[in-house]
């Protein structure tokens, strides 16, 4: 790639983002838009337009409403994970702005006044770009100013350790500050129970579970909700609410039939069959109302048996205080840990009920068996990506497919073509990933959702990193390096060290790219906006069916915090080579932060509240890409015959130790509930009923709240009885 | 090393045992000895010749009352820790004895029969001993007969695993059974609490420990001790105390001199300088009592502002029940991890005070240090272990010292000499280190004695098998070795498996020796009797201080342990290389099992108890054996260039998913109290006076327990004030 085409490339980038940026001011102030563009403030009740009026209608206002907004109004409208996203993009923009502050007015000059590259007459060859002369590449081997260097990755070690360490205090203290509101949340007064041993043959589960934690918690014990076997009745229960949901459209249908003309209008029919297309046709209204009929009493049935014949070994112990349940989550309940294993109750919300009743030999099994299968899609991929780099100069595409020659051969379209051809490749592939790794997390047996994005997210981590990274660095010039790599393994950093100067660009339009049309995308919203309009003209009906049409999303934290944290590893690698990404690197994360935190106060709905224990996962990628910036710095540096290169040694050192000591002294309270925060005051006495009965899945619910008691003693058999142990 | 050496020194060692157990047959029969053979039967008041009398007075009795005395009676006389040191040894024993049952009749065969070893005329070489020719050298490359040798690491590492998983269960039952007897003991009602931040100026850190945990605990907390700096009045203590011995000796003395001739005797007088050489002459009885009445009221003083202004950053909490104080003591506490981390109380007796105060910081230093040393020490001990089994062939020796000549001529000399040099060095070699590693680990700062003894025993488990096992292997033939070794680490197994075969011998003569003259030494007691008989006779004079002179000590693990771990590597290595070593490793566990039971019941006296917490310590180090020897089996067999040695691999897989599987099951109740176990009944409501003063370091212990409540209050500023948070 030459440099026409890269400053095309970044200028093309630029004019996209402010297109998007231009057509979202003007979509965003139609009030039809609203649910697009303000859900999040819908959601909650608020105007988007009232109160606030100025702001919204001038063309500047998201941002200054951006920037105005504190963090307190950040948690309201996203919870502590939102806030949390938001402190890690801002600590990566404190970071690269701190180094570039430094790194830009003295390496570029130092790089810039030496002549490596020169050529046996002095002269720069005419091949060498003004990149090229602005980066370590112009500087001789053995020369002093690499000292310069050398300091510059003191410097950018010890701000990121500076930045991360204020960053993990913070995310720690509004952690403890979501904790200890004195709200009654309903997972701090549970607490999840698996491993629940078979009981005798005259007890059920829940039985054995009450009366085994009774005895042990007798003071603090409230009650215990077996979980049950509910792929039945969820099954019957999605059946009728499905026909419910047809009665309403096909009753809006109706009504819209009935026009002046023809007032009895058309009864709206459809075909029993498979999707509708084959069968019997009936009136969908009466064949719907019928089917509920007949399925009510079957879901009845189901509920009673599901409750008292399918329960599981696996249950939810309600607790009358918050300490109470964070100290009897934290202690070993059973002599052999493979029976009663005990950790906190997730939120309700977030439960996936499957992976409940998994025991704890099955969950090993299957977490070892998900570790191979992306450990193999890890090295393998790195085949394929190979493969597209390799293919996708835009010569070899010429040849491969001719026909193409027509549209390749104009200038302009080359330009792009060239500047864009293997990113879009290597974007588009890896949209393919994350739904596989989240599938996969899930297969692992973890209980909650929020766990399961993290395990994801940390999949998908080193499948970014190592593939598109690493992979790319080293593939794009020679097939052959990846043998070197796979026959000696600690020799990465090395080859890394030589490929990486070559590699420069393609890097640079790839972080530009992400960052202009990534984000001008993500700001404008133009795909959910067509969606929703497409929807709502052709499909919805009735008002809950418009709602699911405009109702966001989260933010998606499993392909967002990975894709950043690609970034961060690109441009940490690359800031001391060319200084000159760091500029891109900070507005990649000034503008995320910018519009992240519009789409927070905004737009997305968090599904789930998990309290930043994302953090620590980000803390230590971080980290780790810091890590593989200094290995690759030292292989560079000596590359240059410059033996003071293991000056950088130590840092590696001071890496592990910074991330030891901060696992030490803040893991502990994302791991766990401190006992301090959990002592706090309540504003009110807990409703336990309420509590109970939050953990009740939709499917199982009684309509009435005094059913709960039903509920209750269906799951047990000594009700009448007093509690045996 | 020929043959006939081999053999002498196996049958020497033999003989020696003989000789020691007829020793103590004949001496410990003798009443005069009952303080040396039965020092725990008398401290626990029993009389070893009543009751017992005939078993005892039969020569062979001991033997007798070791089989029939059941674990509840190990228990009872050496606590549970001698109980589980018993199953390891037991286990070891199960493990060979099942092994050898099988591989003896199954490999010697098919190795007697094959003629790897015949000279090209199908003749044995004079050279060649039986020895070898019953082992795998005598198998041919690739001969079938390999596929025998295959299955028996299968074999071996199948009953390990079996034995392995029956014992764990047993250990964990035995500690659970100790743990939740209804007995009250101490410990189960306190937690220790480290990294107690600065309190405001108002308050004593006393006070703020008081108010935090109350308000944490408001229904559970009892009482806080502070953890003070008692340097300064333990030495006045201990100086009282001493003259108070010198005063009770120099009666003694002064009683003795009163005979028949001179009635009004010799008043005993010493030096008061240095080490009572030089200085003053003065009375002794006088002076000491001066002395003691000066140092009292220091004593006092020095008390009171230990207790109020010496208090340190650590305490005991103790709690009103054993469920209370074992679930508290697993709850993280504070939202900063650095701050009031909590962990189980360690026994009163076994506290080291000193360590208390350190900070997590310091405490994370110091281990970072000493790892560091360790493996320094571990890296480089290796190179004077090889400098002696290079210097200690016997012809080196004669040349080296020519006057050695006379005595090294004498063919018996020269035979015995010959089998025994390079062990006797060996031994005495790794005498020098378990004193300095007690050192090393202590230094860490952890705060009881009994984890220092594990973490001692676990370096010297590290030094042991990479310097005695795998650097003499390595080492014995070939300095150049070691250098390959640092080139290439995991050819080690590689280098192994062709060096092992050739120092078979060594290792069949240093097992022997440890078991037969090891054993017979540690049954016959001949040491401490000859220490016991001569301190009786010219220095002790007091009952006291004859009671000093026999009070055994406890087992002391840190070397025990790791010298029985270095002979399962041993053999377990070699069993299926030259399977007659087995027997050898049979009767050294058969031989310990039972002299370890007899020193039990009839000798030393646990100082401490840990409840086998030493027992997943040895059970990961018996898995690290078998798979050190599973790895060299692998090398082993390719070296015969059979390629069928792969199909051993998925032993090493195996190994480690049992060791997290164990881990899983049976570690967390080691290193946590379940709640189940604490919470049973106790037999009587537990004195929580006397369980705090229980803690109270002897130096500050008051003379009347109702000195506590003063003891207390001098710790607390706000006493009469109600308590602050």
């Amino acid at each position: 790639m030459d440099i026409p085409s890269f400053v095309t490339s970044i200028l093309t980038s630029l004019a996209v983002f402010v297109v998007l940026v231009l057509v979202f001011t003007w979509l965003s102030r139609r009030p039809g838009n609203a649910t697009v563009y303000y859900p999040s403030l819908l959601l909650r009740g608020l105007d988007p337009w009232e109160g606030r009026g100025r702001g919204t209608r001038s063309p500047v206002g998201w941002i200054r409403q951006a920037f105005t907004a504190s963090e307190p109004d950040v948690v309201a409208a996203g919870g502590v994970d939102a806030a949390v996203y938001l402190v890690f993009l801002s600590s990566m923009f404190a970071i690269l702005a701190f180094a570039g502050i430094v790194l830009l007015p003295v390496l570029l000059p130092i790089a810039g006044t030496d002549n490596a590259l020169e050529d046996s007459t002095g002269r720069m060859p005419s091949n060498v770009t003004h990149f090229e002369i602005l980066s370590l590449a112009n500087i001789e081997d053995r020369s002093m100013r690499l000292w310069a260097f050398i300091s510059a990755v003191y410097w950018v070690s010890f701000v990121t350790y500076f930045i991360l360490w204020r960053s993990y205090k913070h995310v720690s203290n509004l952690r403890a500050a979501a904790r200890s509101t004195s709200e009654v949340k309903p997972q701090e007064f549970a607490m999840l129970v698996r491993d629940v041993p078979i009981p005798p043959p005259n007890q059920t589960i829940k039985d054995s579970v009450d009366s085994y934690f009774r005895a042990l918690h007798p003071d603090t014990f409230y009650k215990a909700m077996v979980v049950t076997d509910i792929t039945k009745v969820d099954k019957i229960f999605q059946e009728i609410e499905g026909h419910k949901h047809k009665i309403a459209h096909a009753e809006a249908v109706y009504a819209e039939s009935k026009t002046a003309n023809r007032p009895e209008g058309t009864r709206p029919t459809h075909k029993t069959g498979f999707r509708g297309l084959i069968g019997k046709k009936v009136d969908t209204i009466e064949y719907c109302n019928e089917q509920i009929k007949e399925l009510l009493p079957k879901l009845e049935d189901e509920r009673k048996s599901a409750l008292s014949e399918k329960q599981q070994r696996a249950a939810f112990v309600f607790f009358n205080s918050r300490a109470a349940a964070a100290s009897a989550s934290q202690t070993l309940h059973a002599q052999m840990f493979d029976e009663w294993t005990v950790t906190e109750a997730p939120e309700p919300r977030e439960v996936i009920w499957a992976n409940l009743p998994r025991k704890i030999y099955d969950r090993h099994t299957r977490q070892t068996v998900v570790y191979l299968i992306v450990f193999v899609t890890v090295a393998f991929y790195m085949i394929p990506i190979t493969a597209i780099s390799a293919v996708t100069t835009l010569e070899k595409l010429r040849e491969k497919l001719p026909f193409l020659k027509v549209v390749v051969d104009q200038p302009f379209v080359k330009t792009v073509l060239q500047a864009y051809l293997p990113q879009i490749a290597l974007i588009v592939f890896l949209a393919v990933l994350p739904t596989l790794l989240v599938f996969l997390s899930k297969s692992e047996g973890i209980p909650s959702q929020s766990h399961v994005v993290r395990a994801a997210s940390g999949k998908y981590f080193y499948f970014i990193v190592f593939n598109v990274f690493i992979g790319y660095a080293i593939g794009s010039s020679l097939f052959s390096a990846l043998e070197k790599v796979i026959k000696n393994p600690t020799g990465i950093f090395m080859t890394l060290a030589t490929r990486l100067p070559g590699t420069a660009t393609f890097f640079f339009t790839f972080v530009a790219l992400r960052c202009f049309v990534g984000y001008g995308l993500e700001l404008s919203r133009l795909v959910p906006l067509i969606i929703f309009h497409l929807k709502r003209k052709y499909i919805c009906k009735t008002e809950d069916e418009v709602r699911a049409a405009w109702v966001p999303g989260n933010l998606r934290y499993n392909t967002r915090v990975p894709n950043d944290m690609l970034i961060v590893t690109i441009v940490l690698c690359y800031s001391v080579i060319t200084p000159l990404i760091l500029p891109f690197g900070v507005a990649y994360f000034a503008l995320g932060w910018l519009i992240a935190k519009n789409q927070v106060l905004r737009v997305y709905v968090p599904s789930y509240e998990s309290n930043g224990r994302m953090w620590p996962h980000m803390h230590t990628r971080i980290i780790a890409a810091l890590m593989i910036y200094q290995a690759t710095m030292i292989g560079i540096i000596s590359l240059k015959k410059f033996y003071y290169s293991t000056i950088l040694t130590p840092l590696l050192v001071i890496s592990l130790i910074f991330a030891r000591t901060c696992h030490a002294r803040f893991y502990p309270a994302f791991a766990k509930t401190p006992l301090e925060v959990a002592s706090q005051q309540l504003k009110e006495t807990p409703n336990m009923s309420a509590i109970y009965t939050a953990y009740i899945p939709p499917c199982l619910k009684p309509e009435k709240l005094e059913d709960v008691q039903v509920f209750e003693d269906t799951q047990s058999r000594t009700t009448s009885r007093a509690p045996s142990f």
